[in-house]
């Protein structure tokens, strides 16, 4: 049966494919499903354990020596799985001074922020043809809103280091950072592409796609 | 393979807990798992390629010999696997002159029906009490919905052929032919039973099961 | 009324933003508002009292003197306006000896059904291709399940009343009786559309629609 | 591993049956297999029979001699297969004359009732702030909502037998019997939290603690 | 239009019911209405502002001079007028030494739990039949899910103030303090049922019921 | 205020369609309502007629006399009102030799896309971290998918015009054209972001700015 616990964790897996975050559950929890530990795609309820819902660590900075300067650490349905169907999940960020956490949508969830310290500036930007751009200054203690889909950034504008704690509306809201999914794609878009929709000459594109 | 019908319950069990609907995935795409592929649900990613996302064929008239004189080509999830999980199919209709695509419902879709060429009456019925008729007679360029779960139809009033792009709301939206599921279903519902729906005499109703 | 009407269209742009299913609330209720009792699409949460939860009268036979010799008796929310929101609803259903509930389907529920008194054939059929026929003899006691959006019917085989509770998965599950659909829309489907549908001569249609 | 490989299209079929909701099925019915009996999460769709629609027994009484007086007959997807993916279940419920049918909620299911025999006064709690409480006497024929996630009883006040069906809208819609899951969990609550939160004495908290 | 604009914060506060927290929206946001401000359901998105995604105030402690020595502070839509549609929402939880965030249960969302200083006890009690206990010891840093509909407590077991911030996944998730809902409900429950319920004697309910 | 109390019933009426989600509808249709025909969030049932279901257009060229050489033609809710809860819309794609229909998302639906007359170049990227570029050429009859979400773009690689029909799996899909939401945002997005998220000098990154 070596090959049949190979096979669970993909179920598993796919299991995040056939649930609808926020839909009612049909039991009280599913947790995903370990490598081997059963046959189920949820974890078998009897070997269901506190820790199964339990996740430690975000009280450690994430590391911002980057480009961005910035860090994000999840805790998505991958990091503590008892999350399995239920809807929501979490995470630290961590901007150094000046850093950015770049322009990026969740395709799955909406994100709602809160700052533990510091201060920064965060923006979300609506769709065609509006394109409105939406932005505030966030002190300690304030709590903003990014709705599913829309881009949006935060940006340190302080002298110390920004912390934050946000959540999500999805279990595994995903992430499109666009600098990366247009510039960094794998294969790489078309130039010709590129140079229509941002009206830039081919060495001007050429450049942008080296750096990602 | 005892244990994998060990297994089979405990999967059962699970799914339970995979309740979703169309409208939120929690994955980039989940591509249907064709035979012997990998052991997940939804195909491994990493073998994910371009054409689990495409079909051809759309371009090639469906054969209208036949008694009603029409045709529909689907793409649905069986035809196109990108489309699990993704809510969304489409297909090709082919209508004769004077063919009909006969009354018929789809349980569990709306479609959007939009004329590439020809001439033809559209239309649809209401639930009870009232059992409204809307119709339409349709042109080149133009675009009609039949809302989900509604019987409709659509009649061929040109000389020439109808060909129509119809999307739908589900990736296997169904369709319930009146006709065939009324008076054709295997084994036939009793003869008394449509006797009294349709205030028909016997030898009428066995008629018409002769017929389908 | 100049500002109502100004209203209209902010009220409708609104609408889009209003998309729910009835699996999810966002509060513990909803009572239908009835007319000038308050300005809210919910009454008013304060003014609700628990005969807005209540119906009587499901002890109450219905009248089976028609053609079909049947009679449904709702409880939806137009009768318990407690159930707005909620996504259930509730009906008893009278059948006289050799009486029928002609083939239907409802386009938003799936059944439950089970029989309080009399001896009765339940049937249901599956879309397309197959159009199966699932039918049983259901006694006292005998629980049977009609899947959303398939045609089914009862009929009663015995010699006495048959008397059942339905509960249906909507608070408004709609019902279309095919008969009456096809036969007796209004206006009529044109009898080309008929005639190909279910392969009759044209008096044989206009005989059928004379009778719905 | 060859009966494996044969397993995984019908896996990936069986996908299809497990975007299910309340809300939207993928398919005509998804029927929760048994063991052993195929290698799909829904039972092979040639292999279904109408007895996988069928319960009986909801015309015997429940065993009432118990503590609380009472007794419910579940038929959800456990006890009916057909029910699976459908977002709906029903019960019996039986009262002996002053027995109770405790305070509980169902956390994925409103609950419609109707009374067969008996009388009987039935209640609903809302949540914070008010936790209003709405009850009614409800004799043979009458209909009570208990929406979704609320805590509710019902209680024989008459010196007959209660008998009640239920219909729920979810297939597996679980119960919290309020008593059961503070005073008698295991393990045990710490009685700290139980002593401030109703604000008893040790010894009065051991007393409940050791009922349950 | 004086009764109009009384009638637009009922209309607004009627969205809440008829919105499901986490479905597809079909706009970018959905803005709360303020009294008086535009006709719509959602405020004209002309008029939306970054104010409207805005809350501030989650570092000031809650007041904890309670009997239960906790107090929970709300970032709901009800707080947050951007979050109206979104399908999350987010919360301060300060509990002092000894305190106690008592058993409840929130009827519409999971809850995620993270501790920014402190030592806690936190848990949460499945549904019947087995009713098992799950508990964790949480320090700064740790996450902890509390799954939907389940009752849960937290409690300070350190010397110092607790601070933790919860994400819940819905906008207006709710909440059943299970002792005011049992013993504090307004009209009272019949003392008949909560003998009956918890097995206590007539006066022993009674001095439940003064307390709350 | 008479009209006002009037009104209410129909606002009542208007909740059921307003609870329709892709998933399920309430109603058989909740047409939008246009400016100052009745007072209900859906129009009047009675005053629906065949034309709220039509469109007429889709035959004409889309005007591609523009920077990027190509042009959308919607048919939503906005253009179609009996699309209002109905989940599906449409759309016809014209690309002129060598044009492109820029990078962009649908925050709100699945495309399917398929090819009238003419040959191109489509693609999709998927989220962080892999940033996979999926492409493909289409020639006329073939179909493609671009997941709910993601960036994707179509662009004409032949000498002849692209025409294609698309359809999106909600009646207002959104659109985020990435160059226009990122720099040309109004007002604009502070450069330092931009310099940090694309790594580029003040000077370029004003330049982009300058173009949209």
């Amino acid at each position: 049966m070596a090959n049949l616990s190979l096979m669970l964790p993909l179920l598993a897996l796919s299991l995040l494919a056939v649930f609808a975050a926020d839909a009612t559950t049909l039991q009280d929890f599913c947790v995903t499903n370990p490598i081997g530990q059963g046959n189920s795609l949820c974890k078998d309820p009897k070997l269901v354990e506190a820790n199964d819902f339990f996740f430690s660590g975000l009280h450690i900075a994430g590391n911002t020596t980057n480009a961005a300067g910035s860090k994000v650490t999840p805790v998505f349905a991958a990091q503590l799985p008892g999350l399995n169907t239920l809807g929501i999940s979490m995470a630290r960020v961590d901007i150094a001074p000046w850093g950015v956490n770049p322009p990026h949508s969740h395709p799955r969830a909406t994100e709602i922020f809160t700052v533990l310290e510091g201060t920064l500036e965060v923006g979300f930007i609506t769709s065609n043809p509006e394109n409105r751009h939406f932005s505030k200054v966030l002190h300690k203690g304030d709590v903003f809103v990014f709705p599913i889909g829309l881009i949006h950034y935060q940006r340190n504008i302080g002298h110390d280091n920004v912390i934050a704690i946000a959540a999500l509306s999805s279990q595994n809201p995903g992430a499109i950072t666009i600098g990366n999914a247009v510039f960094g794609a794998t294969p790489e878009i078309a130039s010709e592409v590129l140079i229509k929709a941002f009206q830039l000459e081919k060495n001007a594109i050429n450049y942008l796609q080296s750096k990602f």
